[in-house]
């Protein structure tokens, strides 16, 4: 996967998810005990999950129009509940139990009605409470019985019913890679497998594997390390602050705004790494139009400035030295090196220490207004460049501008 | 209620109100038929309606955080189910059926708790489905068993126990005044009632009495007349273009953009309406988080533009003859005029049509901007003024800027 | 209601009923704490209240084939839940919630088409928790608001509509009969009334009346005084020892066997009651197969023994001096003494104290079996009777047998 | 397991179970169309199968009382919804879903907590629609998932986990014994299991076993011969004429009474059979009252004739040549023959065509009561017996009859 597409990671969890964690949280507890009948357990929700609102093409169209170039879903987490009727996870997934459809042959249609939208799978290897799972751990991973009858046949079905462009595993369950036969699955998925020529992969197959070994390193969830990698990452972070899945009693400010996240996406490019934004569905299968928002508002702002974000590779400095809250690209078709700055300056003039112009030659634009901008060489300290003066309407976007410089050192 | 004042209605609606109407519509009724066992009525839905996360004092603070002054919630809407538990709708209430609690009461605390927040309730005379009701219908309102057994003593029920600000009434239901004894209430409402000295009221108490009698003129849901009315009159619509209640399947381009809404706010309150802005709650009782983020915006908006809407009058004119989408109103106090104008020219000059400056004397300021602002009279042809060039984050705000005007004619 | 005529009350009570009651009883706290949700009331067992398996048609076989010439059904109880669509308990009633059906009309039709089977109602004056109730209670009944709203309109209603031949009335709620206003509903029901040349009532009308006033005298739950009363009575008892709504947990020796029920019927004949003989059914429905088994059985016995029952009067004696379990009954158009006889004595030969024979004269027959009897007289000690010996299947029936004597003193 | 041991099924299944079946009959489809959502499948059913009344130790009371020397419980039926944990069935058995309760474990604990009374697990081979079995069916049984994953691992987990001492296997779907690996378990079973030396089989393990292969023969349900089998065998009914599961419509006729159950464990026994008496609990977790009567009708006929069944051989002849309804069956240790006949002749004797009587040394008794009866003997025609004449309450019990004969040939 190159770096500059956007992901979106879309985790269809039910309304209380975290509460069939081991440790019990208290909060989590509490709402159970005072909204359901004693024993409702998590498996109860299942028929709750009725998704009767999931309409794949509309879920498809907001996500074309946040500008993502990927689509990933969660197939299944580590509760075992898959969102394809799995025949390994018999009456509990999403065909046999709650919605009784396959959402994620629906929505991997819908998505692939989109130009230039692609499609790939979240996959958890381990599951947290699957007894064949709890017993291979028992004996410290000596046993194998839950790759063998579970988490490998789901693979393999997956890879080759659906044909996803992404294969983002997770949830080792503290096993080695040689528990989880990785390297098995790896070697058919590359080699062997119908996407053996598309299909990209991350870094999270065993323990150990993480940050060190596959396609890109996700290192952590919310990765963003705010300088260059020398292997492609990827910064995974959701909009809610607290939460991958869709929390009901969420408030505006656990939400990050569209500034917040404009800032994610590019500091993300500029260090090289790729952004996977989750939204988390609700239980009848609707995206929250808060979510809808932030993702048209996503949409809105790159196709003002997608030129700094698609197709772009690190530039040799990734924020400026001078001003802060200024991040670079480099966009090598064209040869323009792309400032973004988050913050219009007061003084109407910008300061930026990296590029160094060279007179007669460098020209500068700010991307949406069309007229070339003036500028002063500051020799190697840079380059000050006079913005126009615009009224509200005038301004290409409201949240992060770019420059494009060319012709620069 | 004096004009200038905000309120902001409430509607707790089930999750398919609209269902239960008369006229059973197809979209409606196939949901039914999809998602339900045969002869699942409107009323097996209040077992349903939960309310789990009604936070009353979270709404509180939201609704404060809006600028709105006052709050109307529905205490009963046209399927007569009652948000307090009255004695006269037994089983067909909040207290007996669903969230098991006193919606009004608990709303009212919290309301009042905020300063200068005030509180009153809408309630529908009539009852679509009410058997009494339909009796005395067939008997062209001869009879008058509902009004005597439910709707009248509901009423003397809600002022005595809540002591509401605002008797919203509505749903004549084709009856007249007389079959409603509307006369008989309101009399004990504003001679002997606990809230005769403060209570507000609409003119929907009977057929005829619309936009004739009444405190205040509501003429149709979504009145907005765009020039003066000689009688206080309000302006009630919903951020949601197609709905009262909260919709699930609602989408973001269903809803009100903040533009929009300050401009409905501007022009009603310009021709001297109130403007009530409704949103419906879900069935667990949240405010959607779109819908707070809307109420926000609005009161960040009126945190800054608050002085051209609380406490204003209609001035001479309403809206500008030059430039369009600007909207007068006059603070007496100051003795300002206040011009909102919700395009900012591309000229940077603003010239409008109906002020007359007087030279030395006229003094012209943006509203969040420290400096007085420059102009030309043009005599009896109004007035040219020079806007600020001001960059993103010097701007007052974001959408709709005020000039005040002073010693003008 | 002519003495000898059976009658059933069928109980439509939901599974937990009693849970409702003022002083909560500990079981059924600890059975709704253990299987619901807290806060889950009497009232949301309304849905769960289905009866998808009621078939009218199928009751009254059974009814009919239990020897029944009356079915009384519990129109409403103390709960207020009106099995009909009642227009003064709107949603609180079998149409609205719940069946959708109108129980009472159905049940009435399929009854009435049974040749000699007749309809009346049960209807609860007092409601446990209506507030009206409550709040006419806590002015001492100073005020009439329930009875005036509810349950005088209700009274009527169910009159006009099914033209019950039995009322049986219930529930003072400790108020006296000039709250209920009963005498002017009664002068109503007999002067004017559909059913005013055929409607039987009971005692039930307000404080003080029972057992004092009324067509016939009910006295107290399971009534059976065991010598002759002066006015017409009835014996209204249960199958179920300890309940007369059906209870889930109970077990085979929480029902009275059909030994036990003949008994309480032929007692309570002799001495001039009528026997009132409750099921409770299920909440979908259902008349439990042990309730048909019992109702069968006793249609057995009575297809053999009814000239025992239907349509005689007490005789100068009730029971035997001489030997226990033996019952008179006295059949006038035959001139027969009814005598039934619980313990098949081992000696073969029956001793009776009461009859006096007249030698030449007197005739014995056992019921069922084609023969005369010998006896010998014992002059003012009464009579020997010679019983046949029997195998098990020449017996006429299995536990009780009657004797008829005609001719005797 | 010796015959005359009685056995009793207990199936706990849900309450539309064979709406689950491949054919869908139209009177299950019909009812789940009017009753439920559309979409509602079996597996929605798994929450409502609760239990809450479940009480183990009132089953084995009732199972005790019934005179059973085993108790069978389905502990996984063609549905593959196991009552224990199962590992293997994760999500969908009575730990994880519904009850939440290991009943197996429950059971298993009352039962033998009973003197004298035994614990057996009926377990089904295939299940109708567990995709592993149905893709390996696909394969015409070449590929072996099914068996492999799930129907192996979870005998050899009730045998090692609740020591059965019956495995009453059923269910081949069609496969070969060496499809489901029969031949190994039963090795294993009978050599190295903890139930080695107690266990008893049945013939249901695989294609072409059954009535040919096993510990005892089932031949077919409701298998009744009429006559002697060279092999053990098993008279396996329930009495439901029509259902092994519980039927909420089920009427009062659909049930054997107990006439016609004393009859089909006579003749059963006669035939060196033993009977297993079926019945099916509610989705609540009980025994339905009438249920439970049979079980304690049975019983009390047992506490009398118990001789005649427990620890009996057949007889030479297994029923009479002269007299329908006499049947035989021989007491080794006391050397008796015994003869139940289950009508008690008009005239007062029955003859018997099969014992031939000697002389001075044959005794006839009737079971129950205390004198030796008279006889006449008839040759190689048989004898007469003539019965004594006893009332209703002498009756050693009221629907068949034992004779004793000693010394007969």
């Amino acid at each position: 996967m190159p770096p500059g597409l956007l992901t979106w990671t879309v985790c269809l969890c039910s309304l209380v998810r975290w509460y069939w964690q081991k440790e019990k949280r208290e909060p989590y507890v509490k709402f159970m005990e005072a909204n359901y009948p004693p024993g409702f357990s998590y498996e109860d929700f299942g028929p709750l999950f009725t998704a009767e609102f999931f309409d794949p093409n509309q879920w498809a169209d907001i996500l074309k129009a946040s500008g993502a170039k990927y689509v990933v879903l969660t197939s299944k987490h580590h509760e075992g509940f898959t969102l394809w009727g799995s025949k390994y996870s018999w009456n509990w997934n999403a065909v046999d139990v709650g919605p009784k459809r396959d959402l994620v042959a629906e929505l991997a249609t819908s998505v692939r009605n989109r130009t230039d939208l692609h499609f790939g799978l979240y996959h958890s290897l381990f599951e947290w409470f699957n007894p064949l799972f709890l017993e291979d751990a028992t004996n410290v991973f000596k046993t194998r019985k839950f790759p063998t009858s579970k988490s490998l046949p789901e693979l393999y079905e997956i890879v080759t019913k659906y044909q996803p462009e992404i294969i983002w595993s997770d949830g080792n369950g503290n096993a080695p890679d040689t528990y989880w036969n990785s390297t098995g699955f790896l070697a058919w998925l590359y080699n062997d497998s119908p996407v053996r020529d598309t299909v990209v992969t991350n870094d999270r197959w065993g323990v150990g594997s993480i940050c060190t070994h596959g396609g890109f390193y996700t290192c952590s969830d919310r990765y963003n390390p705010g300088h260059l990698l020398p292997h492609k990452w990827e910064n995974c972070m959701t909009i809610d602050r607290r939460s991958w899945g869709y929390r009901r009693n969420a408030q505006l400010d656990d939400y990050l705004t569209i500034e917040d996240l404009v800032k994610q996406l590019v500091e993300t490019v500029s260090c090289g790494g790729n952004l996977l934004m989750n939204v988390g569905p609700t239980h009848d299968g609707r995206i929250a139009v808060v979510f809808e928002e932030r993702l048209r508002q996503m949409g809105a702002w790159l196709k003002v400035n997608g030129e700094a974000i698609y197709g772009t590779k690190p530039w040799r400095a990734q924020n400026d030295t001078v001003t802060p809250d200024v991040w670079y690209t480099f966009s090598p078709k064209e040869g323009k090196v792309n400032a973004v700055f988050l913050n219009w300056p007061v003084s109407g003039t910008l300061e930026l220490g990296e590029p160094q112009a060279k007179l007669g030659e460098t020209q500068v634009e700010l991307v949406g207004y069309k007229e070339l901008l003036k500028w002063v060489a500051l020799g190697e300290k840079g380059i000050v460049i006079a913005l126009p003066q615009l009224t509200p309407k005038q301004l290409p976007c409201q949240w992060g501008w770019t420059l494009q410089l060319t012709d620069i050192n």
